[in-house]
């Protein structure tokens, strides 16, 4: 008898997990807590356990996709005592050091813990562009590699279970504040009657050419060296950070996206390093305040 | 005699406008305040003008390009009574407001006033990349073209003469918080030993695929339904923004530049919107507070 995988949580992302492992013809077993949401799956030919400790019956890698961190527990804390020798990849979104916590927890009850984070939709899943990365147990990452690459490229980032979710949110941050700052732009526009899909023909292709200055602003903070040649300084930067605070007011707009950049940079300049580059935001934000 | 174009201003930028000039075979009039700037242009065949009155006694197109709104009224004011008839294209960078004034203020002179906005460093005048948004005068757009394009790619925004700026503008905000939350991101995962370097490989590709996702976020924002399909809800992204803050406090990095986003995501769900689209930040980017 082949090995089932186990997949706990059939959500949207659970069911795009599950559905490439039986489109790729592994067994699997499945379990969800309204069980409506196993029916498709049982159409493709899963197994659909009753409960939690059915489903984990077997011997396969165990594939957790639920909600949050908490709702990982409720469904694995009843079922402890039998993870012993077993593998969870985790999926579930958590922070790094829930995802810590995680790592200990399955460890104490003599389980291997792999922590993935999923730069992805469920409709991406199996696709070119879905990228998973994955933290905790490098054994685990090889030995059940042929799973994981089912979904998306998959990347191994470090044995500290938390650095998959913690490159994934360091990763979002960038979006985030990317698509607040466009915002902030098609409200400025669009308060003299610019379209913001006008605006965007012009600001997509020039925020993406921009992320080519990233590996730049990287090779300062890494050097640690804000003096080299070739960088725009802080004192420019604020003097083009102010001008856009009093353009965003003109305009009636809020700016309260922009301006604790604007704060940052001079803070920095405060403490003497108006002539140094403008990576040296960094060390504003590495310690917290 | 062929008609010389005359340039104020000979800093990096005034100079690489009229280098272009003149390696296009056109003659030049040049001036700048510190004398010995003129030098290298000298040697390239432009006319040195040895003040600005000498410099605007010809007929020619006036292109300015000085520090800031200050220094081109430094510049200008004494020789308001030379202008009539004349046209200024004024490459300064200057906020929305200055340039109306600077539009009205040469109206008043009889002179005609186009505003141009450089998205370019000296180095790529010239070259594929640069380009320049011009605003005002669309009839000194039209007749000046052939000039223009000699720096980079020309593009007319509109007839208020603080369009251009506007949209420079606008584009730049995106830009800084796209930089301070990828700084955000390096200072994250360098709270773990990642180097920033590492980082970028996979943030720079990232961010630049998310880029796609503004003209779906643009659509929504000129439609102003924030409930139809396939949008992320304000929850969902409220949520999402909390774990990357409490993320962040973990790995004992400053969030202030993430948490306003949250601010304004959070101000939305109270207002009763926490089904509606992300794309509802604008809403509350649109007044100024
Ligand atoms: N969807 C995406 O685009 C995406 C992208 C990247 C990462 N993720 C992550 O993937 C995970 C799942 O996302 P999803 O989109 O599949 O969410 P979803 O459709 O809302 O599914 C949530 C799942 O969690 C279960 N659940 C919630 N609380 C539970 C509890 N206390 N006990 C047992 N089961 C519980 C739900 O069961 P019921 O069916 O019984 O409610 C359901 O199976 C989340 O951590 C999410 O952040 C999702
Ligand atoms: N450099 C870029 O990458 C870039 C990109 C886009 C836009 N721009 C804009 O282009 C403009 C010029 O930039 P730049 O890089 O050429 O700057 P820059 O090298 O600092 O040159 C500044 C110029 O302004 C002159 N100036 C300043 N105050 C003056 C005053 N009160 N009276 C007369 N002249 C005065 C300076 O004359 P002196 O030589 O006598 O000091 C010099 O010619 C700025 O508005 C800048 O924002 C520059």
């Amino acid at each position: 008898m082949t090995t089932s995988t186990t997949f706990l949580g059939l959500g949207a992302m659970g069911t795009a997990l599950a559905t490439a492992a039986l489109d790729a013809g592994r067994p699997a077993v499945v379990w969800n807590r309204t069980p409506q949401r196993t029916h498709d799956l049982a159409a493709r030919g899963a197994a659909v356990a009753a409960t939690v400790a059915e489903a984990v019956a077997g011997d396969g890698v165990i594939v957790v996709c639920l909600f949050d961190h908490r709702s990982v527990h409720a469904v694995l804390d009843p079922v402890a005592a039998e993870l012993s020798g077993r593998t969870v990849v985790n999926l579930t979104t958590t922070t790094p050091n829930e995802s810590r916590e995680l790592a200990t927890w399955t460890a104490q009850h003599g389980a291997t813990y792999l922590d993935g984070a999923i730069m992805a939709v469920p409709e991406t899943i199996g696709q070119p562009g879905a990228a998973i990365l994955y933290s905790g147990s490098d054994a685990a990452f090889t030995r059940h590699r042929a799973l994981l690459d089912l979904w998306g490229t998959s990347s191994f980032v470090g044995t500290d279970a938390g650095l998959a979710p913690l490159h994934d949110m360091a990763m979002l941050v960038g979006m985030y504040t990317m698509f607040a700052g466009f915002l902030h732009g098609a409200a400025m526009v669009g308060s003299e009657g610019v379209s913001a899909t006008e605006f965007t023909a012009r600001q997509a292709p020039f925020l993406a050419a921009m992320t080519g200055q990233l590996a730049g602003l990287a090779a300062t903070v890494d050097a640690k060296d804000y003096t080299g040649a070739g960088q725009q300084s802080l004192r420019f930067t604020e003097a083009a950070l102010a001008a856009l605070l009093r353009a965003t007011a003109e305009q009636g707009v809020n700016g309260e996206v922009l301006k604790p950049v604007h704060d940052i940079v001079t803070r920095q300049i405060a403490a003497g390093y108006g002539e140094h580059g403008t990576a040296r935001i960094v060390e504003e934000l590495r310690s917290a305040r």
